[in-house]
């Protein structure tokens, strides 16, 4: 067994060193097989084809044949680089400087990988090889637009008769140290673009035009104005954005036909995907018919454009995978994690229909940010929960 | 005396001809000089002249030395033609079919011009030169930015010792029918650009970023409400439309940094440019202090940026002057005119700063439409309502 796949510092620069921004697979995939094979694993490759879109590498790898049955579940593409000078290190260079791994991907999340794939070389270096199964589940499609990620990978396995018991997701779950937090559900979100229909005029004769700026204010004011709830045991209350309101109108004398908005809603468990955009909806009707805003006019003319397939909103109440992760959690860190469900959606929503799903990995401040970088003490914390989790977690799954 | 200038078809057919489409002169000047020439004035022309902007030529006519002195306003230019296309007939053709003249200008306003000049060689073939002075102020940077016209022959011909005891624009003033509507006072307007600056985020932690989008919608909505005024004895309300708000966010789960809004008010003698202008960053800055919008928020970042030069609102209180107008309208027409103070500005906004200014002319119903178009029999009642008015104003500005 290489001495590599049990130490996630070197996992981790292995990864980092793969520059995997989606689409690329960037090589990561392959180092990632290189760790999982002499570890005993069945690793396969899926490359998800669609139309008009890259093809996407993606990878299953399996260790045992019984239940009960865990996934880790993951994704090794990147964000860009961003602005490459502003960085102080090779964003694909995986230096150490001052007690920190540099590098993207560091935390979202090679990291999480990283010390997943340690803590499982060094249970079965301690243990032998799982008393059930244990899988990786690794995307290269998290972070472009998910089509041909975890859904498709998902789908693929479970036509050829996977089933798991519990999935581990090694995002980046702690918002200021290892410990603070495990994603135990994620609210649902929905977008969509309203386009006011109005007729234009000229400034000094409104009467005869129909403002479609007065119309797009009074249904954006409907949808941010009453709050949707005030959050439920589980949730913080749904939060709707207006994300952008758009006329294009450079002629200050003249009154607009048409102006549109984008709403993104952040929705928790007092409703589903389908009853917020009814919702959402009825509240567009009502202003667009409210006579006290529109004082002797018709009503607002609008139509609505949904962006394609909602985030169904959950939440996991599988209190065996909660309670493992969470007193491994506890155990190595002395902290109890705040059980959450903030933040935005994941390929857990995916999951979540096959199995139940928590998350926790690193310390998510520099995601996407340049200088993305992880403590190295961090690294050996995660690797030495994941460790504590797997015990636990097959320990309880198996009495 | 050339028997055309008597004839207000055979005048707008000429002018009609000219195909001067701001900025171009397109030979209308020089037209309208040979037409007052013969007449006994003295035509000057003006070039006026601006850095980046293309020459603009004007031209003053008088006639007599002494006063009292009438000065007729108006401009020569008028706007492209449009979809050519869809005109039935030649634009610049000054066809006559079913009645009606057809040309771009027709009624805004080498129509009026034309009955104009028609009238005052009709007064000087009865009556002689005129008892007191008559001129003729004539741009050619109506319907552009107006920088090169009527403001700066003013200037020129005040300069010069030119003063004037009343000024009649000869602008389309009627909404239906000849006889409508006198207008002896236009509401000011003023425009501005406001922008938001919030902060970027993330949808799904709306609470780290500050949408640009709330703070606009906040904002606008202070300028729309509540009524500036409910009108005065003289004017309508003042109205301010929300022109347009510009977001150019195109990633429904970004939070945008920036949101601009742009507005234009009309404004009535409630009001100057300067207090209305007050009154609007009064309620903008109320709304962005306002923490019933903004509950545990910062107040709004704004900043806003005016408009070149505010249209100041003006009412013309020369009883002489508007009973002379209302007068030949209702002893030609039968119908006494409307005297009004609505619509858009027009150039009568920079000529009340040097003498009472009231405007009447033809049917604006086509103005700058496809087909613009004159009922030819409009043309000659508008001549003799000419011919009238200024036998009466000269009568009475002498007795």
């Amino acid at each position: 067994m290489p001495k590599t796949s049990a130490d996630p510092i070197e996992n981790l620069a292995t990864l980092i060193r793969c520059p995997s921004v989606t689409p690329a697979e960037g090589g990561a995939l392959t180092a990632l097989a290189a760790m999982l094979e002499p570890l005993g694993f069945t690793v396969e490759r899926m490359i998800a084809r669609e139309p008009g879109m890259p093809d996407i590498e993606n990878l299953y790898a399996r260790i045992g044949t019984e239940g009960p049955h865990l996934m880790f579940a993951g994704h090794t593409d990147v964000v860009p680089v961003g602005d490459e000078a502003a960085w102080t290190h090779d964003p694909f260079g995986a230096e150490i400087s001052g007690g920190e791994m540099f590098g993207r991907g560091a935390v979202d999340m090679k990291g999480g990988i990283a010390c997943f794939v340690a803590a499982v070389a060094r249970q079965i270096g301690k243990n032998g090889p799982p008393k059930g199964s244990l899988s990786f589940l690794i995307t290269g499609d998290e972070e472009g637009p998910a089509v041909n990620g975890t859904i498709k990978l998902l789908e693929w396995a479970a036509t050829r008769g996977e089933r798991w018991d519990a999935c581990l997701v090694g995002e980046p779950t702690n918002p200021d140290q290892l410990g603070d937090m495990i994603k135990i559900g994620r609210r649902g979100s929905v977008s969509g673009t309203l386009t006011v229909h109005g007729v234009q005029g000229h400034a000094a004769y409104p009467h005869l035009a129909d403002n479609a700026v007065r119309g797009v204010i009074a249904l954006t004011d409907a949808l941010m104005h009453p709050p949707f709830d005030a959050g439920t045991e589980s949730f913080q209350p749904s939060n709707l954005e207006v994300t952008t309101i758009d006329t294009g109108n450079r002629a200050t004398n003249v009154v607009p036909a048409r102006a549109s908005a984008s709403f993104n809603i952040r929705f928790n468990d007092s409703w589903t995907a389908e009853t917020v955009m009814a919702e959402i909806v009825r509240r567009l009707d009502a202003a667009a018919q409210d006579e006290r805003l529109r004082p002797g006019r018709d009503p607002v003319r609008y139509d609505i454009e949904w962006a394609e397939r909602p985030s169904h909103v959950f939440l996991t109440r599988n209190n065996q995978l909660i309670a493992s992760l969470s007193g491994a959690v506890e155990a190595v860190t002395g902290r109890a994690p705040k059980l959450s469900t903030t933040g935005g959606t994941s390929d857990a929503r995916f999951i979540k229909d096959y199995c139940p799903v928590v998350e926790f990995g690193l310390v998510g401040q520099t995601m996407h940010m340049v200088d993305e970088r992880v403590a190295v003490a961090d690294l050996e914390t995660l690797t030495v929960i994941y460790e504590t989790f797997i015990e636990r977690w097959f320990g309880d799954a198996r009495s």
